[in-house]
């Protein structure tokens, strides 16, 4: 197992000991709700975002403990988004991560609320979280990056370009459009917030947030290489699906080997940005490579 | 036309300014996304929400300006989750407010995304207000309640719990428990919020909740039984449509008479609570009775 593997695994287990703490399963909540919301959170996701979070606190030598709410609420905002852009009325998904989707298992009305349930929870947390905060200044501005990210200017905007887009022949302009915000924003916001929390001056916040918008960027490239040639098996998704649903992709556009060409380009940027940081990004660079070799690796 | 219906107007011109002018018809957001976003919005509501959040402001002697973004934020998500509720796979309603619903103009995908679009902006406002407010303990203190109001333990609970027992007959308790939370709890939040806000202490704030809790349920049983009774013109919606869907609303377990009384009754307790209030309160009495006259009177 790689340095990155057990940096991963620590990281994952801490966070999914939070999120599972803020979802207990008791009453009085109405337990079908509470079941569906910890279907599709706690379905064992790679956990990427708030993972960037965390080791963003952590290049900038803040204290990690203080950005895991942060780190959880962005988790959540992420699975909201994958339940609502699974039903049937979206991109009609029927397996995620291996398992069937939540609208599969529990409907399609319930999976609408799981979604709606995550998503307003995650600014319960937050807001739970900024109050108790020595340093509110730092709090409102994580909230607020976080809510610019996930909000029209952001995630939901590129949702909505997204299907707009579906069946025509998209010019790579629109493709970065919509993957900058479709993915990108809620990435970028994770390296920003877990930099900003970690007490980052705008010298320090400037190249992370360079590094936060190449990986983003190569994020998508990456899911798009892999879902146009990993088996299932690997994406836990079935094989070749955004082809089926016409989707605006990078390997549609660029074709694949000129993709993989981006996202090692957009690799080698990330890592530049972080070039006048110490050792303690570290784990911001493992991650960057870990992204972009999934994908473009033999 | 009465004191009350000019007071509801002028409120109601200023919030609809306020809200107008959170979503430019401009780009950078895609165009159709905040074409159902304003539709949904601006399609003439009667405010109730963000009004009792300003009257309430009012009552306690504080700067209603200040309450407008929380006002507009509750509305906001107050429409997305009439928006959501009106999904074929939620409540399947064509008719809104004597307009056809966002599904039935829009489409689905695009509904679903307005509505996740609206929360999310919701909380984008309410982040952008509390960072630039002098008493942040205030605002933390809104914005939590709000997320309260509208999460698992309020709005999104209680309608899930509305779908679960839809075609099971009802009992008197679980109808409230489930209006409680479905309407009820930001209803009261808005209340909360808006005497919060205009600073209210512990002394006033304990009136003022029960009042919010009594007009929050009662709100709801005039809805239902305007529901039963009133024509489509009147509600803006199809007649009878609870109990085509075999709803658990309150003249369907107590019959329409004791339903009524029931109403009167949290109206003599809403004015009740608001007995040691001055002439500022006067604006939620008023609105307290209409409230009720609605739905009881001859």
């Amino acid at each position: 197992m790689s340095a990155l593997d057990l940096y991963m695994r620590r990281q994952r287990e801490r966070i999914d000991a939070a999120l599972d703490q803020h979802f207990p399963v008791d009453p009085p909540h109405p337990h079908r709700l509470v079941e569906a919301v910890r279907y599709s959170l706690l379905g064992g996701g790679k956990r990427v975002r708030p993972i960037l979070v965390l080791a963003s606190c952590e290049a900038v030598g803040g204290d990690t403990e203080r950005a895991l709410p942060y780190a959880c609420a962005i988790e959540m905002i992420h699975t909201y988004s994958l339940i609502h852009d699974d039903l049937p009325a979206m991109d009609d998904d029927t397996m995620r991560r291996g398992r069937e989707t939540s609208h599969v298992v529990f409907g399609e009305a319930l999976a609408i609320l799981a979604g709606d349930a995550l998503l307003t929870e995650a600014f319960n947390l937050l807001a739970h979280t900024a109050a108790r905060d020595p340093e509110p200044d730092r709090s409102w501005r994580a909230v607020r990056e976080i809510a610019e990210a996930a909000g029209m200017r952001g995630m939901v905007g590129g949702q909505a370009a997204d299907i707009a887009a579906q069946g025509i022949t998209p010019a790579l302009a629109m493709v970065e459009f919509i993957h900058v915000r479709k993915t990108g924003a809620l990435l970028l916001a994770a390296v920003r917030v877990g930099a900003g929390i970690g007490g980052a001056d705008d010298a320090l916040l400037r190249p992370l947030t360079r590094y936060g918008e190449c990986i983003g960027l190569a994020f998508q490239i990456a899911d798009d290489i892999l879902d146009a040639e990993a088996p299932s098996a690997v994406t836990g998704k079935p094989e070749g699906r955004d082809t089926q649903l016409h989707k605006a992709t990078f390997p549609a556009v660029l074709g694949l080997p000129a993709a993989k060409q981006r996202a090692r380009e957009l690799l080698e940027q990330a890592l530049d940005a972080l070039r006048e940081l110490d050792g303690r990004a570290g784990p911001l660079r493992d991650l960057a490579r870990w992204v972009v070799a999934r994908a473009c690796e033999p």
